[in-house]
């Protein structure tokens, strides 16, 4: 397939990505940074992303739960959903994508700066999954890497990209990439929750000059302390979670960031800083998915803040009815304003929405790599035409909670996410368990996560060709793996 | 006091560090950052150390442990332990230090807007504990703190302080300070290593123009996978620990980061960079102190390194015989060598880093907050004419393992530092506890740190004024806490 004339900015090779700034750092002892060596278009050169090769069918999750048929596959938005057994944990997920990015892209471990895990699957309170990570290393005799694990429920792996940004651009920056792993198993206690499960690992190689350009200064934070969702029982592996208060605190956040956000990037960008830019002016929108309804809904309610700004304007006569709530508790829980903000963006959230859920619809929630999968799914599905040159906004949540919104743009060709990540061939290579099986497998997992001296007893030979798994927890409950 | 003539540099205020750079960036899209507008002299602002009311004697503890007297003492160089009974956990630690920092250094919590937490003492494998901190920002109306929780045993806050120069120094600073808390509660099961236990919390401010700056682009890292010490027992508060081997690992780190910072260092800032800078050259040298024993090995230690370099400067004359073993699997063991190194480096040892160890000898190991713990340690003690235009080396150790040894240089009075961190006359104001009492409260702790619907039952009377304390675990397992 010809490369665009564009590609080149995006290639990798082996070879870092451009040469160190220290090399012309003046020897001063303590002194300003050398500034005119700081790299430009910070951004991401390659994704990949791993998820488990088994699913259970939410229809026929709907029935052997004996609830309404629709509502998981229509109320939630969800059609399919990964299940995991005894041979996966976060080390092992992680390790799988990772050693996938290496080999299809062909860079060295050499080539790694620096190395950041978001997660909230702990299954050690001390010991880093970044750690682990170290044995891929380990031929290739770097040790220096930096970066360590975060924490914060689905936002650890937002919080890694950004750190892994700062590090590209600041003078701590060797000339090598930033890598960041954000990988998660979701499952819940039998219940209302259990479908809003699944599981995936993203990992996402920084640097700079790179095909998808993170826009600088516009990132909108907004982070409070909730208990919507969190894991206190650190034995088991399911939360505590008030699924209905957490999907508002997720709508607070995107109201939160997404209007700060919009001062933010119209104050740096725009030739009128009081003309905000809209939902509209952002050509896909990439959110935190715990199900695809929520974010049908979060899209909604972008066009709400837009509303807000400028109720008046006919483009929004069939809504401005609703302007009367603002951002009072009421909007909140109005179902009346929820409904009618769906409607009125149907059209654009089938467009700029729709392709970046694929993989979410059919893998679940994926917790910290959710957002990430979605970019990848949109990635992965858009041909150059429609996305080159264009600008992508993403909204990250984790529960307790943290949120922001940010944008990148496309400035290359993307060709080579598309060849690599090849999400609907590899999700339909999948093999399909039982709602039966599902549960039996989530039993096993239950009973035997933090066992040691254990054998796991999971049939590897349904997993994908490169796929770490769980060989052995020792009587030290030391974790050995293998790969299929 | 009259303030130095370079203290103006270090004072603080309620308005932020500087301007933002956002104000000189350029309207393009997607373009390079306006690099002339980025911030000089990174660094350490202030530091605010917590550590428990409570403590137990190590010699007291001999006799009730019925080992040989001076096992603790001299084996281990502790004198003291802090002791934690059921109203103190990560996040009432952490509580604790940040309110105090912005209460001593009168800055607002709308200055700050980068926060992140290194800790592994997870007490909820999801919500982290700067979700919690964020309930101190909610009076001023700031929820735009970027940065989260990071976690590798007792190297987290290290990561953390780093993410926050990066942050500092990249396109994303937004002209505020970023803060960084390292807290832990280090405790052990009954055995040889529950002497080495502790907590405490340190609060580390940073920005530009700081009177402590770090030194770029020398930070040497070296991560691996190792099993040293981890924590797969996730309800227990206490590690899965191999002790003799988890020492050899932090010194085997120290090989590894002080011969690459040496080189880097070198590079960087000598005039003849084949002339690798020595410990000699260091003025101060601040470890990660699991106990203090380790330290004094591990500084002696780096001479080795050193003579390891030049071994036939008669400078090593009496302990050139060692050069044999080189770095090789015998020299981590061999009792001689360690015995001459320590001998050789006796009088620079207590000059350099001695100063440091004062809170480490008497509150014990503090996990994350260890290296901070002892830096605050230092400027506590050290006069200005001792400390100024001094270059201070640390080195920071988190088992499983992640270690860097980096540097910087005060270039400012240190005397706000003096003022407000007030080691010794607050260590001075603490309760002893009988090692009785102290097995008791820990067996509370054991016994109820997970629980929900629990009220606490220790004593607050005895916390310091200011100190936050566990007040309740609801039904639904959400904690609140009171204040002193």
């Amino acid at each position: 397939m010809p490369l665009s004339s564009l590609s080149s900015l995006s290639s990798l090779s082996s070879s870092s990505p451009t040469q160190p700034h220290t090399s012309t750092a003046t020897p001063t002892m303590v002194g300003s940074i050398a500034s005119s060596t700081f790299p430009a278009n910070v951004g991401i050169h390659a994704l990949e992303f791993y998820f488990p090769s088994k699913f259970v069918d939410q229809t026929e999750l709907e029935q052997f739960d004996n609830v309404s048929a629709g509502k998981y596959t229509i109320g939630l938005g969800q059609t399919q959903m990964a299940v995991c057994d005894d041979r996966e944990d976060v080390n092992s997920i992680s390790l799988t994508v990772v050693q996938n990015l290496v080999e299809k892209h062909n860079i060295s471990f050499k080539d790694i700066g620096y190395l950041e895990v978001g997660t909230e699957s702990i299954i050690d309170k001390s010991k880093s999954v970044k750690t682990v990570l170290m044995s891929l290393f380990e031929e290739s005799g770097n040790h220096d890497v930096e970066g360590i694990d975060t924490k914060n429920a689905c936002y650890g792996g937002t919080a890694s990209v950004f750190n892994a940004v700062n590090w590209v651009e600041s003078s701590s920056w060797d000339g090598r990439y930033a890598l960041v792993v954000a990988a998660d198993i979701a499952s819940y206690a039998e219940g209302p929750a259990r479908p809003t499960g699944g599981a995936g690992a993203v990992a996402v190689l920084i640097g700079p000059n790179a095909p998808l350009v993170f826009d600088q200064g516009v990132r909108a934070t907004h982070m409070n302390h909730l208990w919507d969702f969190y894991k206190p029982e650190l034995a088991s592996e399911y939360p505590t979670v008030d699924g209905h208060f957490s999907n508002t605190c997720y709508i607070r956040s995107v109201d939160a960031c997404y209007s700060l956000f919009t001062k933010k990037f119209s104050k740096r960008y725009s030739p009128n800083p009081e003309q905000l830019i809209k939902s509209q002016d952002l050509d896909h929108v990439v959110f935190h998915a715990p199900n695809c309804k929520l974010v049908q809904k979060a899209y909604g309610r972008m066009a709400y803040n837009d509303m807000l700004q400028d109720p008046e304007n006919e483009l929004y006569a069939s809504v401005k009815e609703y302007a009367k709530f603002a951002h009072t508790e009421e909007s909140y829980y109005d179902k009346g304003l929820e409904r009618a903000m769906m409607q009125f963006t149907k059209a654009e959230y089938q467009k700029k929405v729709i392709p970046s859920l694929y993989a979410a619809t059919n893998v679940g929630n994926m917790y910290t790599a959710s957002v990430w999968g979605c970019l990848s799914s949109l990635l992965s599905a858009t041909a150059d035409e429609d996305i080159l040159n264009k600008r992508v906004g993403l909204f990250s949540y984790g529960s307790g909670s943290a949120a922001t919104f940010f944008s990148l743009k496309v400035v290359a060709s993307t060709e080579k996410f598309r060849e690599t990540l090849q999400i609907k061939t590899r999700l339909d290579q999948r093999v399909k368990v039982t709602p039966q099986v599902f549960a039996e497998l989530l039993k096993l997992r239950e009973e035997t996560a933090l066992l040691k001296d254990y054998n796991p007893i999971g049939d590897i030979s349904t997993l994908a060709k490169g796929t770490y798994y769980l060989k052995r927890i020792d009587e030290k409950f030391r974790r050995t793996y293998g790969r299929a």
